[in-house]
């Protein structure tokens, strides 16, 4: 019996290596819905080569070419919020929740409330909301299985163990193309060199995130809401190699880690394997003896403030991880187009999360509360940028 | 309610890194027989300490110098085989199975045939009898937990994992003293030199083979049994840090992985918590960032013969593992008398090999069986070691 599988962001990164599984091992799945953004020619594409039940774009006015592309195809597909939430209604045993930002949140909480199987990709379900997914998990019986090749590692270190038996969770990150840049020279670096990630090819928001350690403050984020363990329990490690990818020092002195090479298929076939393991058709097997060497070093808060800031909104709980998601999103924006230096990213958040620390105290009730927080701390941030600037 | 632990060789290395952790957690376990060799005093010694139902001595003429050291005490105590068997008939929830050398046999599968959870650091049990002891597990119902840290990391690594799905199961050797040494020096080694054991402080006998690499080999036979996975399937790396133990790749390109600062009290810990962990006092916690690099290379059988002959004994099956036991110690004692060079001990291994195969051709049947075959291979070998010093 095959297992319906539906993709929610068919189209990027994470969807594109889950399709490629999918088509790699049809005789063991089948294609529920498939939902991109707005490329029309993208899903169609898709879509005529996978035949899913349904077709989904969530921008509306992309929703004509969409469906002049697909005809005649039999491919039923619709454009906008419902056709979005139609596909996720769609019967699936798996859903791959890998839309990126805010966006992801909806589509998501909508397939946990159908209590799906949910392979989730999408952080900020997790950063923004991380409270009131976990609790509606328990609540509708949905599983989340982590996408992330770190918290996917760690779920695979995790084995039959249990999570009051672990002394230290790390993650590991790559420490980014400034990992031996001196402080003034990061303090100058421009978009471009922050974009040039060394081990993972990725988008420039995560690239950006991943320069200055932001994207692993977020995984710490992630993984305490994923496997339900305190902040203090939690550490990063600088890995260079990014072939560690998470480590689990039990109480005893034994430690568990997840290794592979870095390749996004390998953790998204651990979630579609559901237990078993399928096999990746070109995959590179991990060659220590080739590789050589895997080297740590610490993770440095003062060249890298912001794993300091999302430490400090971990710690703190509430709605502070919400609010410093919104603010780094509109940071690293500007970042990009070139209004803030680099080190601006970790002041504008810095300074956003101690606006909002008085405001927003308990965290987000619910998805709704969430975007709204995140909407009024994305339009006090653009506020802020000017100032932002002045100081840096 | 306490757990009842019996240790056969008790005042050995494992046996007193078990009955630290056994003293550390005295409300959790109680001490049921301790099985020594035939050292009365250290026995008596440890007696005191751990007040054990029952203390035993392999050596029956040591058994006098053991009672009149428990005079008074209270601890019901005795010498000799039948002693050895009472103490491992009594009552026990774990029996860490630590004499040893073939001599750790006969009461290891006494403990077996008893149906008792087995801690197994006895590696002859599995190398020389392994397919009947793995027969009797399951017939009695033994649960068989690995010691050795290399099997220990390799069971962690496997969590809830299949052997099915397992594409690659390594196991790391330290690469011993003679790591990066070139084959003429190797071969001009004296004993001092190949028992200088670069991470683990072991007996001379353990140090020797670690050298050769024969202690991989013998390993790779363990797990050969523990797992129940071909030797296909099974490697060696040579890792010199002696952190990361064991490697599990799986199918889908993950790998999991065991790790630990090199401490027996480790795996032992593990093996002692049935499932939980216990913390260990006095343990040094693996950090990655100040260990800084874990480098991985190739094991290299042309310098060292004895892991080619011992994965060919493995590849083999039937009773040439045992063969080649009884052979590689007399080979380990000639060397370390310096009758034999150091090459001269995979040679006479090969030799015996050789000539045994055509006569011992199944696994042998029983521990009794082993038993002799070992002791004709080792009298064979004895005589064999003039031949092999002229040959080297």
């Amino acid at each position: 019996m095959s297992l319906t599988v539906t993709v929610l962001g068919a189209t990027g990164s994470i969807g594109r290596s889950t399709t490629d599984l999918l088509a790699q091992h049809a005789g063991r799945f089948r294609v529920g819905a498939l939902v991109g953004g707005k490329d029309a020619a993208a899903l169609a594409k898709l879509a005529l080569e996978m035949r899913p039940d349904f077709a989904a774009l969530a921008d509306e006015s992309a929703g004509p070419a969409l469906a002049e592309a697909l005809t005649g195809s039999g491919i039923p597909n619709g454009a906008g919020e419902d056709a979005v939430l139609e596909a996720v209604a769609r019967e699936a045993d798996i859903v791959v929740a890998a839309v990126s930002g805010a966006a992801g949140l909806k589509p998501t909480h909508a397939a946990l409330r159908l209590g799906r199987t949910i392979a989730l990709a999408n952080k900020e379900s997790l950063v923004c909301a991380g409270d009131a997914f976990m609790r509606d998990a328990a609540r509708y019986g949905a599983r989340i299985l982590p996408v992330d090749s770190e918290h996917n590692a760690l779920a695979q270190a995790m084995g039959d163990g249990r999570v009051s038996d672990i002394a230290k969770m790390t993650l590991t990150a790559s420490g980014g193309p400034f990992r031996t840049w001196a402080q003034e020279r990061i303090a100058a670096a421009s978009p471009a060199e922050a974009a040039a990630h060394p081990t993972w090819s990725m988008g420039m928001k995560i690239n950006i995130d991943s320069a200055s350690l932001m994207n692993k403050g977020l995984e710490l984020i992630e993984a305490h809401h994923l496997f339900g363990i305190e902040a203090a329990r939690l550490d990063v490690i600088v890995h260079p190699q990014s072939i560690v990818h998470g480590l689990i020092a039990w109480r005893d002195g034994a430690v568990t880690a997840g290794l592979a090479m870095p390749d996004m298929r390998v953790p998204i076939a651990h979630c579609l394997g559901l237990g078993d393991r399928l096999e990746i058709a070109r995959g590179r097997p991990l060659d220590l003896a080739t590789t050589g060497s895997l080297t740590f070093e610490p993770a440095d808060e003062a060249r890298f403030p912001c794993l300091r800031v999302a430490r400090a909104a971990l710690a703190e709980g509430g709605a502070a991880p919400t609010v410093m998601n919104a603010a780094n999103e509109i940071a690293v924006a500007a970042f990009i187009r070139g209004a803030i230096p680099f080190y601006g990213i970790a002041e504008l958040v810095e300074r956003a999360c101690e606006r909002f620390a008085p405001v927003y105290v308990r965290a987000p009730e619910d998805v709704e509360e969430a975007l709204a927080i995140d909407a009024e701390v994305r339009a006090w941030s653009l506020e802020a940028v000017p100032q932002a600037r002045a100081a840096g």
